[in-house]
């Protein structure tokens, strides 16, 4: 759809006007026609195109059309190439009146070329688009439109202490790769900008989520200038006739939130100057759109990259075998050392991994919760660096509860629910079930953050009725051969006490809980089955994970074929803040296991031991084992489990973003 | 889609559960199966609905059906009616094992109804949706769902000083009209309740938005009691058993904005209370939606309802010709003191009409500028009061520019573009073109509140090439019997040339202007035409005029047809505040003109007295007549016009509200 212009002519001198290639001149025919003129002639120099909606058009052999001026007529113009000189072509409108009579209409015309260009295409190539789309607009799918900006949240300067995003310079030749071209192609003849200027301007509402930087032709990175960003809403840009281009590099300030959706726009505008004490005249603009690239989060099915863990005084056991397991999954391995995690050995709780992607480049980020314990400097300290960008929302810290640790986000596969395709999976979130004072849920911040990102639309769970409060303390995603490439993992009381029940019928009932780690007081099958406190707990505790397990179920599109159930038992405390009954792991919590590919890193459950193996171990081995698994039982029990937590709590992995692009689904 | 909740059975005790109507019960088939069992039969009492996935079924005469126990066998209950007795319905699961052994699990049933219900069907009646529909889920068009909210921003009470919505209590029976129902229906036997409870709740992040009073049953208007709303997230009901209905009234608070959708959910929750020391349980929730409804402005094709005007002590003839022109249109005029109006003459900018609708409510809204002038008290004052809405927006009184008044703000009439319908018009608003230091815009509250409000797409014009910069200084609408139903009336310079060039021709170029008003130094139509500088200056504001024209015919979807020009020649001078020249009208603005249905009340022009009548007059009528209007010249010269305003600008009109129905329409 071409931009048009409305240009009024005149009997009594002759008109110039700017045509920009890819627009229309709407001339005005009727403004000047003297009274009681009944026909127009239009002649024109062959470098414009004519275009005449009246009937019937005569057109003469020397290429004249003669219309019939009546109401309605209307004439556009446009121009072949750019113009060599200034005013070098002519459009002539006669207007014949009754008696013969004629007067005559000169509009010159000079075409230039002007256009703002981006990767509209989303093929990593800025080139200029075909006329028909318009180039204001942004649109989702694989046929969508519109160029994607990433928040420039990485720090390739080693000296900095900052993201990239907060410095008002490029710091260096890697830098710019993290930020989105938009050139500026312009054609116009000589002595063209003595009269014009071109300004590049960003709304101001939309200033403070950008920053452009104009490249320097000699590519020297000091004259790298920020010519737009917070405070600088538009830049008048020094252009020199004749075929030019100038580049811009822009990055993105910010991620879309509950009052940024993500949009920013761009425009040139070409002003006319006068030579005469008249302000200076807008006689053209052109719009491109970025969207900032959301934050994505992975599942358990991508491929892990790299796993983190603490090491601390007292967990050198669990370390090693958690880099034992690391080298299994031929996965490099992160060790956060004491003096940078200041005894917090709960690395999933601090940080969530994930990465942005812009057709031209991709690269992790890591979320770091506003729960701020011992690790609090941790991801902006060691994890932010080159090609690694670092996001936060802080909030006071008296409002922050359990519910905002990390271990209380996840994400699911892959899913179709219905017609509605997740290509991305769906962010999973621990809330409480209904809010009353006590209550606990995710803070505001972050859920606003979680929902603004939009292409994994997040689903709310119910998790406050754990001390904890943690998602990963009930459910768990392990990839899988068959069916939708994946299992939900669920935490079972009932799959539990039927192993029990079974074990005890076989002549078990002696066999004792815990055995190797807790040294007296041990409990036996027996005592577990004929506890009616403990029974009730976990009775209670299973109607919390079935009422998450029908959420599942109808939010990721499950069937009970996608579940597998994990023995699990809990049992009730008086939690101190809330003064509340919440459920802790009776022995260590399985399904909060590390996923590395085929390679589960579960908590080693020290069930009781039956001919010689552990019968818990030995259930979920049979579970999971027929998916290609391979089950590796990590004792965490003194490190992490005595202190409310496993292994999944304790460690974090980085995994392989998407193959799918975000830009090509529709949320 | 019903709601689904798994329930567990066992082969050592039954089971109870509670099954409200409408929803599904998951009988888990395997958790209890004894080891080798290959084959179940169901049977169950005559008041409770059996589905099962499994193939082949046999049913025997007695009712009983008989199955394989496959993988992904399921079966699903669920209730015919309510029960009369608690546990008055069974299922009995009877497991065959190999050799002819049987055991079974027992699975009692107690029927309930709970249903929360609003007007979902937006027919102003509150009724239970069939099954198939997801009440949470709010939808545009006709065939939509999901209830409409009000925010209660008018004033019942004459002894209140705010509006109803700041209130924490009921003021009158009149208040209660302006709320949304919300219903509870419940149907429990005997004794339920003893062991369950429901509680009524709405998302912390949105309790700050409605409010929820419960209606008393022997409707005391004292007896109403606020049970949701801010600080207030949640309510435990007090429900009796057997047939109930408890009815809520709800009233929103806030209107949709940049960070708030308009969406709230209100949730029922059943809880199941044990006897034993574990927390309550979950078993059923129940949601329904409200979108909160935007805030819609009126053009000028609506009927006017009311006309404003200020009263002060020197435009007497003004008010006069006002009242006489309401008198004609046989609309209701209402006056402004002095003492209430301050000398603040520009009714149209302080304030701004339009109005809120639900299906059962409909009143006019006024929202009331940040300008803050003489006026500032008069909205809340005098126009704030029973069914007589008020909602603002203010900001920080040096950001505040001309542009923030609300002769910036008008509204087409309703326009298709495309394909694309906008069955309410779409709002303009005036901006600069692009943002530079000097350069003024309205305020960011100011257009988030107007784009949050979604059903009349903002479009930005350029206005702050003009000295006052509103929007109503070059463009205007009025009905037509033909075409789109109307026309778009823009203030044209080169129309008045083309006037004054022939009236020169025909031998009137010494007829002069403002005969009648002013004294000495009237320029004559000859020293018009002859003044170079008054020309360039006209040059420019119709080129930005023409640039708002083609914006207009963009996004309004007109052709020159729809568009009529009216006369007019601006001036430029030098504004004190921005130090740049901007434009002024040179004699009465008349595109800035009162349109009261087919009365026009049009600024008298005060052009050339030709043959004894005013050219400018002439043919404004000549240009307008044919379309059934009627052209009243009003003579605001020293009242107005001096002081850089016109009719339009020195009134308001609060018209009818539009047939259509906002929520039928796809923003």
């Amino acid at each position: 759809m071409a931009q048009k212009r409305l240009v009024r002519v005149s009997l009594d001198r002759p008109t110039s006007a700017v045509c920009v290639l890819g627009t229309e001149i709407v001339v005005d025919l009727q403004g000047c026609a003297p009274d009681g003129c009944k026909f127009f002639e239009i002649c024109a120099t062959p470098g414009v195109v004519i275009d005449l909606n009246c009937h019937p058009i005569k057109r003469s052999p020397s290429g004249t059309f003669k219309c019939l001026l009546e109401p309605g007529v209307e004439m556009t113009v446009r121009m072949k190439t750019p113009s060599t000189l200034l005013n070098d072509q002519k459009v002539k409108i006669s207007y014949l009146g009754p008696k013969s009579s004629s007067a005559q209409a000169l509009l010159y015309l000079t075409g230039v070329q002007i256009s703002l260009d981006v990767d509209t295409y989303r093929n990593g190539r800025v080139k200029p688009t075909d006329g028909k789309i318009d180039k204001r607009n942004w649109t989702w799918g694989p046929n969508g439109q519109g160029a994607v900006l990433l928040v420039n949240c990485d720090k390739d300067s080693p000296r900095s202490s900052e993201v990239d995003a907060e410095l008002k310079k490029v710091t260096n030749y890697k830098d710019l790769k993290d930020m989105s071209l938009m050139i500026l192609s312009t054609q116009t003849p000589k002595d063209f900008f003595a009269r014009h200027e071109l300004i590049l301007h960003v709304s101001k509402f939309e200033m403070d989520k950008v920053r452009v930087f104009q490249a320097d032709q000699k590519k020297l990175l000091s004259k790298y200038k920020m010519i737009l960003g917070p405070k600088m809403p538009s830049h008048v840009l020094k252009v020199l006739d004749g075929p030019q281009e100038n580049t811009f590099f822009v990055e993105g300030l910010a991620f879309p939130d509950v009052d940024f959706s993500g949009l920013v726009s761009f425009t040139v505008s070409l002003m006319g100057i006068s030579n005469l004490p008249v302000p200076e005249a807008l006689l053209f603009q052109d719009t491109v759109v970025f969207r900032v690239a959301p934050w994505i989060m992975t599942p358990n099915t991508q491929a892990p990259q790299e796993v983190y863990v603490c090491r601390t005084y007292d967990n050198e056991n669990f370390v090693e075998s958690v880099t034992a397991l690391a080298k299994k999954a031929k996965c490099k391995l992160i060790i956060c050392p004491e003096e940078e995690n200041q005894d917090d050995i709960w690395m999933q709780d601090e940080i969530e991994f994930g990465y942005i992607q812009a057709p031209h480049k991709i690269f992790p980020v890591v979320f770091d919760s506003p729960r701020n314990r011992g690790l609090k400097d941790f991801p902006i300290k060691t994890v932010l660096g080159p090609d690694f960008g670092y996001v936060t929302r802080e909030e006071n810290k008296d409002l922050i509860t359990g519910l905002d640790s990390f271990g209380n986000l996840e994400v699911s596969p892959p899913v179709t629910v219905g017609d509605k395709k997740y290509p991305l999976g769906r962010i999973l979130l621990g809330n409480s079930s209904y809010p009353r004072e006590e209550s606990r849920e995710m803070v505001k911040v972050l859920q606003d953050f979680l929902f603004s990102q939009k292409v994994q639309a997040p689903v709310k769970l119910f998790s406050d009725w754990l001390s904890v409060g943690h998602v990963d303390e009930f459910l768990s995603f392990v990839p899988a051969p068959d069916g939708k490439g994946f299992r939900l993992l669920l935490a079972s009381p009932s799959t539990c006490y039927k192993l029990f029940e079974e074990k005890q019928k076989e002549g078990h009932g002696d066999a004792k809980m815990l055995e190797g780690v807790k040294k007296k007081g041990n409990k036996t099958i027996k005592d577990i089955l004929s506890d009616k406190t403990l029974r009730e707990h976990n009775q209670y505790a299973e109607s919390c994970i079935d009422w998450n397990r029908e959420i599942l179920k109808q939010e990721l599109g499950l069937t009970e074929q996608d579940i597998i159930d994990i023995p699990q038992l809990f049992y009730l405390k008086m939690q101190v803040s809330t003064k509340a009954l919440k459920a802790e792991a009776l022995f260590p919590d399985m399904v909060n296991m590390l996923v590395l590919g085929k390679y589960l890193g579960i908590p080693k459950p020290f069930g009781p031991i039956i001919n010689g193996q552990c019968c818990l171990e030995e259930k979920v081995q049979a579970l999971l084992e027929p998916l290609g698994l391979k089950c590796i039982f990590i004792d965490d029990y003194f490190s992490y489990h005595l202190r409310s937590g496993e292994v999944h709590c304790g460690t974090n992995v980085r995994r392989k973003p998407f193959p799918f692009k975000w830009w090509n689904m529709t949320p």
